[in-house]
């Protein structure tokens, strides 16, 4: 099949300041056994069942009722324009790969309700409408309508790329326009309080070529955290400070990622170094302090929030699916900005694990929170009334090709193995197409075959996840030492004939992970992970035990073993552990250590499964990190 | 000093169904060095500061523009009403124990105030006044209408029971009689989101004999939990399913209390059998699954709200000090209900740790939260917009010495002990005076001096705190066998003569305090606790390691050591433990155990001091629950 090629997933690949080009999401077509069916699924089941959901719950009717097409009354939130859009980013990036002339015509049929509503001005928020007319940018703090323009922008850039149409794009210049005749550093200083249109801005400017989206997006970063402040200067808002002065990821965790994504972006094009290093600052102070062993983002429920350092409750972590989607967005930003691939390890980690567990097996039910510890009463649901996970978790998976690789003036780079070909023209000139054959996640054997080649010599740079120790690389058949860099990869660089061979040895070891000692839940506790997979314990699993009350010895061994009909085929780590008894606390909260009994054990069998798969069956108590003593 | 005797703090005396009839509150006199100089600074310093505070934020000056004498806008919160009568309450209960013509003025003149306030038809919220007249009772869930009327009740019965006087009592029962009015089986179904106004009823029933206020406070909780909802059935208003069938404390954890306070207070009236059931099956929620071991409640930020069976975070413990205060009513109620000392032990571990940490040593600042570990961000404030926890705090130690002993038809019960008096009238005839001496909590050895008996015989009932484990008791120096019963207290039945004396030793080991499995962040971890008292480690004390990293091994002893000028005098906790090194975690959060090496340790003194006097020094780091591994 012969695809028209798309853009960037994020087009970075004119960008001055970005070291890394991402290819197009076109450039690499997956064709192994986990994603694969996942992206399957998202196109045939998720899409056509996020439209259903939006036509019942009458997100589409209220564009309808903006153009006059209906006269009823505004169904649902405010803001739920935005998941119309995140749907039609995911149907346009599910085209880019698999066009399919049914879900273009219900895309277009979309974009055509979404065109009709515009107003004559470019403004677009069906929330606003009639007798809302007048409170428009009235309330920009609580009312989320510069975000459902940003979510605009991306689906209409996406659509672009995808497709070359520019229907839906004229409608958001159109918007963007109006938007930039209303603020601006000469005419209304404001800000929307969740970010998202910063961003979009920038994509707009990278698909149009206006720089005044760029200042716009720019201007938008920048009013936050003035005095006095746009929203009181609250932390919630990220307003407590100007952005180049914030240290520490906080507020609510998808407005703080958001607004990582929209600055990474400003800097990608400016190079502005202060914007620069206040994302050094928060990526430290999320990755080093805030951020869930699975990816997850946002320990609070209150405020959808960080926390403080090393607060990362287990049976409360919020981590909602969308900020694990935005931090894989903000980390691929930044892995293209400094080519470092540290950010493709949280990126990975995250996509694998919190993003991941935000989606039954089937494609149609989500998670909201993501705990890593649960009795069984936390269960993924069809839908929300505030519904932007599932829309988010669609157009995540629609544009996952778009994530696995990069190029640059010196080759090409791998982020993420998956079997499939990549299909990617040099900056330099000439095609590398390369085909890689793994059964990853669950074995780390990688193998790369050169199927075409420049006759220059070009690098390519196997990035080697930062849960890996004992990495190594034959080349051909024969054992090679790659240059390897402090930045976890493995750089070969050569004249490259079509039939070379690389394999890439990941070895996946099961690792006991433990946390820093100020997580007070995580004390005396391991988390499991196998490659980039993290585990958990479902009761479902064990009849003999409660896995709360199960304690994981340090010299326990665990198995893998890859079972094909369970949970869509998974590796489970299979071993012997113990259960302790509470039979000293029937009917009891605290006890005297001294007058307590040893609790009784008992040895149990026990069978972890990959954290994102939990809650698919029967529901019951789930833990991911497990007691070691 | 002679008082006017007065009533008890809540008047059980003659509720057919309660086994114990409180003694009223100036038959007990305390002259302790712990609770007695704490209630002269709740008179001498807390009650001026407040009735300043409630002067500043404009709370009187709202019932001065509802009477029409000052033309200016409501001031603060709509509930604020609540905090003025709060502070009358604690302001009578102080007149009863401690006669004082200016605090009696200024009680007067703010009484003055409020019954200026009142309309003709008996209605009082200063809220609903002029143009918001028009709202009265038309949103009962959100905006505290009766609960504010709950709250002039309460006040106004502590006011007549402390001074005989029925100025305030006659707009407290004008307005329970607007309430009646609109209200009941043929009028107005309808009950306040926030539970408080039912135990104020049935005490209003109790001051006055009339029935109707009793009715309508059964009324109020018979609203909740019918289909449909009250409140959209939402447990956070204790409103999914109807009371007698509440099986968990759920919801805002003052509300839930408030509704158990109302609830036993019914039962003490009407022995409504189902009523009982639900109040113990409330009760061992509370205490067996979601209580703190300080006696806090209610785990969660969101909702101020109890959480899950075990889930008890301390560092996000919400465990507002209305809630501890709300626990302390309710089992005061239990114990006069049933006389079972359970009841006693979580009423005297409440007042002690949780309760009395809301209030700085000084009597000035309060915490909202009482968080079990802090990282020296969590201070006490002068007063809050939302000031429901300081007069509460007020309220509660100026009614305090109510709280230590009731009577049955059997004889005299001690639940509480201090230094002090007991004057108390047996319900069969006769007087007893009895004289405790005790450095209680530092001391729990308690001498009583039998000052004055009746010529027949009755029983003197001890309580033995579930903390003891090896109490003994002397009668005139020689060593008793008192009839223990399962309940948790001595008795002893005799013919008693002046001079009697009889010595109780309850002996104070220091406590490993260890909690169930399921409490996910206290694995591994102790609480210290000696007597009544539960212990935590603050930075302050500690210069060689931060609080966090300490290890309190099984074997290391723990000396108890009074110093005279630490925090007002407390016995501190004296011992060896570990500091554990944290150089394996500069700029990491998560590493796998198969590479870390194990953490430095080196030996640390450290000095355990109450709880309730914590963050009263220079800020930093404080655990109460310490790793122990």
């Amino acid at each position: 099949m012969s695809l028209r090629p798309s853009g960037p997933v994020v087009d970075m690949s004119h960008s001055p300041h970005a070291k890394l080009r991402p290819v197009p999401l076109t450039a690499v077509r997956l064709e192994d056994a986990f994603w694969a069916p996942r992206l399957a699924v998202n196109r045939e089941v998720t899409l056509p069942a996020q439209l259903k959901q939006c036509e019942e719950t009458g997100r589409i009717d209220n564009f309808r009722r903006a153009a006059g097409k209906k006269q009823i009354d505004f169904q649902g939130i405010y803001f739920n324009d935005s998941d119309v859009y995140k749907w039609a980013e995911a149907a346009a990036f599910s085209l880019a790969t698999h066009p399919d002339p049914v879900l273009e015509a219900d895309l277009d049929a979309v974009i055509a309700e979404i065109a009709a509503a515009q107003e004559e001005d470019g403004y677009l928020d069906t929330y606003f409408t009639f007798e809302r007319k007048p409170e428009r940018f009235t309330n920009l703090r609580d009312l989320h309508e510069i975000y459902c323009a940003g979510h605009l922008i991306q689906a209409a850039v996406a659509h672009h790329r995808a497709t070359g149409k520019t229907t839906l794009l004229e409608v958001a210049t159109r918007l963007a326009d109006c938007l930039d005749k209303t603020f601006g550093l000469d005419l209304r200083s404001g800000a929307c309080g969740h970010e998202e249109a910063e961003m979009a801005l920038v994509e707009l400017y990278r698909e149009t070529g206006q720089t005044r989206y760029l200042k716009l997006a720019h201007f938008f970063i920048e009013q936050r955290g003035k005095k006095p402040g746009l929203f009181g200067n609250s932390a919630y808002y990220q307003d407590h400070v100007p952005f180049i002065d914030q240290t520490e990821v906080t507020g609510h965790a998808v407005r703080q990622l958001y607004l990582t994504c929209g600055a990474a972006d400003v800097v990608a094009e400016t190079g502005d170094t202060a914007y620069r290093d206040a994302l050094e600052a928060l990526w430290r102070s999320f990755t080093q302090r805030r951020m869930y062993v699975t990816g997850g983002a946002g320990s609070r429920y209150e405020g959808e929030a960080f926390g403080a350092d090393y607060e990362l409750p287990n049976d409360r972590a919020y981590t909602e699916t969308c900020a694990a989607i935005a931090s894989v967005m903000w980390n691929w930003r930044m892995l293209n900005l400094t080519g470092e691939t540290r950010f493709a390890d949280i990126m990975e980690t995250t996509l694998y694990n919190g993003m991941l567990s935000g989606l039954s097996l089937d494609g149609t039910h989500y998670f909201y929170q993501n705990p890593l510890a649960d009795r069984g009463k936390h269960r993924r649901q069809e839908w929300f009334g505030c519904a932007c996970c599932p829309p988010n978790v669609a157009r995540m998976l629609a544009s996952l090709p778009g994530y696995f690789a990069s190029v640059s003036e010196a080759g090409v780079h791998l982020h993420l193995y998956a079997t499939g070909t990549a299909t990617v023209s040099l900056p330099e000139g000439g095609t590398v197409r390369l085909r890689a054959e793994t059964d990853y996640p669950w074995n780390g054997e990688v193998v790369i075959r050169i199927e075409e080649a420049p006759e220059a010599p070009f690098t390519l740079y196997l990035r080697v996840p930062n849960w890996c120790r004992d990495a190594h690389v034959e080349l051909n058949g024969t054992d090679i030492f790659p240059t390897m860099t402090l930045r976890g990869r493995a750089e070969i660089h050569r004249v490259w004939q079509a039939g070379d061979t690389v394999r890439l040895t990941l070895p996946m070891p099961v690792d006991r992970i433990v946390s820093h000692p100020h997580v007070l839940g995580n004390r005396g506790r391991v988390a499991l992970r196998r490659g980039p997979l993290i585990y958990c314990l479902e009761q479902v699993d064990h009849s003999d035990a409660d896995v709360w009350d199960i304690v994981l010895p340090d010299n326990a061994e665990l198995t893998p073993e890859f079972v094909p009909g369970l949970l869509g085929g998974v590796t489970v780590l299979r071993g012997q552990a113990i259960a302790q008894g509470t039979e000293e606390w029937t009917r009891r909260l605290y006890r005297p250590k001294e007058i307590l009994r040893e609790p009784s054990t008992r040895p149990v069998s026990i069978t972890a499964i990959p954290y994102y798969a939990w809650a698919n069956r029967e529901p019951g108590p789930m833990q991911v990190w497990i007691s070691s003593l």
